[in-house]
């Protein structure tokens, strides 16, 4: 099974983090392509950045999806997925959506843990768009400078924790979602710490990825996911053209 | 991995369409121990039904958990599993949540296709505990007479692929949710027929119970899913009183 | 007029708590059959206690409604309520229920205070389940270890009236439900001491359950709330599977 | 125990039904003080007309309280019901209130039937305002012309069976809430004629003020269901002006 | 353009800043018709209170909308506005109505700041009512004792400007709403102080029923914003009499 | 004043109905800057194309707006809009924004009438991100070929009509708003054939942005909608590049 992993962003060590979380999660004989974005910003915080990041993860996905089975999208909030999800016949899983699924399975109430505080409204929207605002338990976050996303788990690991244990006693956490790709991978160093199941994005989307795969639910040729109807176009990349003009 | 599927219900067919379809899912490597309720109705339809059941799913998993990875509760309606989830530091995984993860995964609107007009309260409300309600686009229904549950899909493959058709046309379904385990396998059956992806409720359950095992999120220790307190208790089945004698 | 009134509990002494506040209430003429779970735990908070509770009640419900007008399950959470309606023709109202009614006719947003942090989630999924989500200001309860449930209203008095003032003052409350068997009673006992009106599940539950009587609204002939359709069963205790068995 | 039934309509025929169902419903011992609007519109089915019944309401309710027990606003729609609950000590139930505290307790999801198309939208806001919203399966109407209210349940009874019975079987409803004054006893006449149980709001509201009143609950002295604040006032009813100037 | 301006409350002080704020908002060429309730109380803060507020302001309409293009209900909860949509078929312009769409149109979640604490269950209900709920990030309110509503923005202001900041930086504000009447024109006099954007109601409804009138929508002739059916009145004021009994 | 107006899409015919709707509804002295994407497709029906929208509208806007005093994004769904809101300090209003507002300030359950049935999930999923959901009483569509955008309100007017007069009969809808810039200028033409009041999304953006810049409510420094946080990025447009760049 080869999966296509993408980064919305421009950040290098981020990608390095998707990479080797999403290493670790991969079931064997699993393939992992995984892509930066060529343009944009560092890391979303925000809609207006989601709309580059969105425009960029179109790209590559229309661009390098051919001999993958499923595309992930590895940037919290989803930048591109529903969209991607109608271009290819090919399951695309975002990361929000992955640790939603995930925290779904474990129980009712959740708590995001993000990693600054103009991060939330992006977050919370996000839930909002998938339906899942009434099982939230509480959104809380870091507020203090970063010095980059690429290691905001290591400088800011105790507070990250103090903020999981706030989730679980005051808000009644049953499940803590930690949520962005910079903190791939925290979850599992931090096993047993919290009372509480963790959810890690880019692990679960790995893994929903691989199941949708494997259940072979079949693709959408009706509805709203399925291939954009035929109309002109003008000036777009190459490899989304050609997507669009594809005989259907 | 060893996983534990029970079926709630006391009926023997239905338990060979939970366990074909079950083997059919799972990774190499996975382990199934596949049981029946040994009280109980033959299909669970209502709640009055579901409390029976729920109580001989619990039975069976205090008994039957040890060595196991994972818990699947077999039968839509996830009858007992919400509790099961507190008794035990393993991932417990209901066939409705699981195909509602396995929808959300897939589009925004999923139509449930079920297999008697009685069921439908149970199911809507199910899905309203879940907070799914929002996402669903429609709930139909077979509205026939049953010969068994463990022969509705043969005898009204061709009324269900109708429903299926009806919620993708006029619903706007995004997704389908072949609901119940005696439908078990049908989505597999039906592969390429209906124009948008079908999720199959006992795959999706064991697909995502070895995901949920694998992911290790780790047990709840403290919140609504760990342990039950310590009390006095009085007539339970001796397997289940161990459990909550242990010591915590 | 008869009403059956289940507590679904082992606890003699919240009967007698349940039994006290029950007779207060009751209209002249009505005559109560209080019984007490044979099995199950002390109290339950949580949904694998009641899962055992509900079983236990549907059982006393088939066994012993033979002569009565109405039954009340007296737990908060309501444990088999919603299927022992399917099950009689006769009304059937559980504590939550009736303490929502309650509620709703006395003000917009009530407030819920109760005896234990782990019992927080399965009443706030009782009250989803019930849709009254959006009229709830807020949910507190005592954090402290209790002795038993048949004291926790003579040893955290003080206590309660304080969380009860914390909801008027802070969560603006406009009615104030004690939610819970064991507190059972104490709503008549502090009248005139908090600044919003007091709900006791209890006594709704008695008054609510005797207007239904008196409305004589009809059975469910048709519905989710008709008798369950025939169908094989087996292992059930014998008065529930000769209600299953009759005629209809 | 002295209730005081208000016709928030000029209808002299509608407050005879209104009566007439209110002493057959009544428990022994309860009086009655039925009064009808002295201004205002044959029947209200719109949001203007209910401004009107909604300060008539009030007038009267200031004027003849005293010496009563509990007020019983007997208009669907409930007008002026929750201002005066803050102007009185007692309880105020509102027929759309009583009625949904009766289906409440009858079953998870009712139907309204209603007597003209242009009432569904006062209504619907009604329920909105409860909260209700997603426990209404549907609400249907007679779209026929009337020669009056007091003559609808008359004159329409076939036609208003067959909205019932599309309820049950298009729509899933578990109860069926028989809306609006002018159909005040119908439900008592079709007992047996309809598959689920049927709730009339004038004796569901004459039997739930009877309960208030028993369970004590207290009245408001905080909150937003206390006497509204002192302050300049002009123009004023006397009974009302009176009120107003009480000292608290 | 001429616009009516109905203050429900007996307030000449308010009406002064209602009047100030409305032509310092309106359009060159905009002319304003503004009236004080002849009845009433000094300033809505309770549903009672609303109830006459909304009785005096349909009456003024009916007798004072003749020659104006739209109509405008200064007080934050529009009382009246509703029922009187239905009477005129000119926009009518409710003081929450249209702060709600100001701050729809400025960002996702706002926060309402207000007067005093007793009005807040009423400013809740309101928003609820036009389904806005989930947008409210928070409601805070001064909670002193006012000298009078005509001079709360003097005397309150740097308390009004702290809540302000609250709402922003601890309950996620994305825009303010100052509410009420009494805080007509404090918008325009904090410009720069508060750190999002600030609403305030009846510049907001002036423009907005500008905005109405310049765009023709056209009026209701079905629906439940036509003119309500004819039928017997009695009692009424000859303005709204003669309404009510015009051909149509 | 001066309107920066935006069509996302490439299709110039449509940009020629917006310009000439937006032109009758403009104010005197309000001057338009219509520019259409260069490079996109020539009417968004899906989320993909939302996304390529979005990022031509991003950068238009950010290269154009410089001079004017608000954006108005002149495609239903609002493709970009959101984020234009962080990146400029002046109004930004989106068509189905914009619509939504109109249509609650005429009343509370609206009906979206659209030009495809694909664009139905679209429309449904931006309408759910603003919270309208529950206002929204139905949703209808053309269900045939379209020539093109440009003309389709000529070849299908008499069919809109219809569906126009079905939400008003059918679903109750008391607005109707004609979704779609292909649409623009058609409720003006339908003038008083349609018994309630009818919403364009083109006029309503225009007013009501030059209301927002009249209103002058602040911009955001602070929260969610204030400037993104200086980061790194890369290969961005470079007026969008200087914009992020610029100190703040």
């Amino acid at each position: 099974m080869r999966l296509l992993v993408i980064n919305p962003n421009i950040s290098d060590d981020v990608t390095a983090l998707i990479r080797a979380e999403a290493q670790r999660s991969a079931s064997p004989g699993t393939e992992l392509t995984v892509l930066t974005a060529p343009f944009g910003v560092a890391y979303i915080e925000t809609r207006m950045e989601a709309i580059v990041g969105a425009y960029a993860t179109l790209q590559l996905a229309a661009e390098h999806a051919e001999g993958h089975d499923a595309v992930v999208v590895a940037a919290f909030g989803d930048a591109g997925a529903d969209g991607i999800r109608e271009l290819l016949p090919i399951p695309v899983v975002g990361m929000t959506q992955a640790a939603l699924a995930s925290a779904h399975l474990l129980g009712r109430r959740f708590s995001i843990v993000a990693i600054s505080r103009r991060i939330a409204a992006w977050y919370r929207e996000t839930v909002h768009a998938y339906g899942f605002t009434d099982r939230m338990a509480s959104l809380r976050f870091l507020d203090r400078p970063l010095s980059g996303p690429g290691s905001v788990q290591q400088e800011h690991r105790d507070r990250l924790l103090e903020l999981c244990d706030a989730c679980v006693r005051e808000d009644g956490a049953e499940v803590i979602v930690l949520a962005g790709a910079p903190l791939a991978g925290l979850a599992r160093s931090v096993a047993g710490q919290i009372a509480v199941p963790v959810v890690d994005g880019v692990s679960s989307a790995i893994r929903h990825a691989e199941s949708l795969v494997a259940l072979q639910p079949g693709a959408a040729t009706a509805g709203s996911y399925a291939m954009p109807p035929a109309k002109p176009h003008r000036g777009l990349p190459p490899a989304l053209a050609r997507r669009l003009d594809a005989p259907r």
